[in-house]
């Protein structure tokens, strides 16, 4: 069974809750601990979305799409290079935006940002020195993240601190899907309406299941963590007025707008 | 006034404290929030301190002292290579540990794991946009960082996410000092008794108000947030058995011994 956990923000009420079609029904708690059906159940556009979860940890795969590589390397007139192993990297949360939120574009930034969209591996126990085998006993679900950046950073920032997040450049929601097999999700972008990426986790270099075992060989995985899993292909340069969607299957859509620094 | 804010266990309750001769004086909520002295006063060896921060971001400044530039480059058999622009890196909260907690030299390690000695900011009030001049109005205080690393993962991890941020590879504390002036601090680092290193933080190549400023320019920072400033010279590796202090005028000592993985 699929269940939809969002997290919302109603009057001066932030509260995790239940998808359930039009209506969401309010918790206290949260699926990553325990967690009660308090009974209020909001209208769906009643409630304002907040990220499905503000992770402890926040990992992302970086390449880890073929196409993605070739495609950022013959911008750069260069041949691809391919990662031989995994290589994570991380993302900070003062990024994290939610469903409809907007995407600034930092006044002094040249333009050359772009959206990504990826899947979101949401962590559902504590995961250390876990087998690939058993690695997705240990995932809560599945959301949806777009991973904005700023190309012209990207070639510059040693770290990719800036380029990957300024704030609103993490966008992620609207909401976690559980029950899902992460094999063979469909990931689609839209810019404006019009689709410019559109692709298979099963095309990943490495699985979900792998980016865990390799995570968990050193490093501990907390409820609520949070593995970005990297994208395919690339999109062109987002402008004021744009609205960028990213949709995968079993999920939902991701919808965000973009403004320029006021 | 400089106070001693730590964070502590004592049976089934976790509190922050401060920290006063001997003893410690428990508090309900944070300083990060509001919080009110709760009465209970405890012996400061009756208690295990907890790293006394978990922070929502954790950032490093990474190079920024010429010394570590020039004493890591000398190791390569290569010339230094000077920053030129403050260039964060980011650290993970799995990695964190307290004072008197073991550090973990990981079994399929090579060893050459290393201590760093560093300044650690604890940021105290939401800061964006904000100047140099104002920075230091955003802290809330400081404490004790041993950034361990291992070096051969450093030169082939690209992001250095394994070899900074195995579990245990971050030990923190003892507690948070506030009201100390940064600009004159004075680090050691005993290792088995012996000084490896001893510096001030004068010699940082851009100061905590610039990475304040740089860092705030695209990200928000956050109460409770973290950035370590950076560590001078190289000590060498740690072995099992072994106890490494790191001294911070006004602060304290954090204090940790070093064990293999079981």
């Amino acid at each position: 069974m699929s269940e939809k956990w969002c997290r919302f923000r109603l009057g001066s009420t932030t509260a995790y809750g239940l998808v359930e079609d039009d209506e969401v029904a309010e918790v206290s708690g949260s699926p990553f601990d325990s967690y009660t059906l308090t009974g209020p159940r909001h209208p769906l556009d009643s409630i304002k979305l907040l990220p499905p979860v503000v992770p402890s940890n926040f990992w992302a795969a970086g390449p880890n799409h073929r196409g993605h590589i070739e495609a950022m390397a013959a911008r750069r007139g260069q041949p691809p290079t391919y990662p031989t192993a995994p290589s994570p990297n991380q993302r900070a949360v003062n990024a994290l935006i939610g469903q409809g939120d907007d995407i600034v574009i930092p006044k002094d930034c040249s333009g050359a940002v772009q959206p990504e969209g990826q899947l979101a591996v949401v962590i559902g126990k504590q995961a250390k020195k876990v087998s690939k085998e058993e690695a997705l006993d240990y995932v809560f679900g599945y959301t949806i993240g777009n991973d904005i950046s700023q190309r012209v950073w990207q070639q510059t920032d040693r770290t990719l601190w800036r380029c990957k997040n300024a704030d609103t450049f993490k966008p992620l929601g609207p909401w976690i899907a559980t029950g899902l097999d992460p094999t063979d999700l469909r990931i689609i972008v839209r810019h404006n309406g019009e689709v410019t990426q559109d692709f298979s986790t099963s095309e990943q270099i490495w699985d979900v299941a792998t980016w865990i075992q390799e995570l968990t060989k050193y490093m501990t995985l907390s409820p609520g963590d949070v593995i970005w899993m990297g994208t395919q292909g690339a999109d062109g340069d987002m402008v004021a007025g744009d609205v960028i969607e990213v949709e995968i299957s079993g999920i939902g859509v991701l919808r965000n707008q973009v403004v320029g620094e006021g």
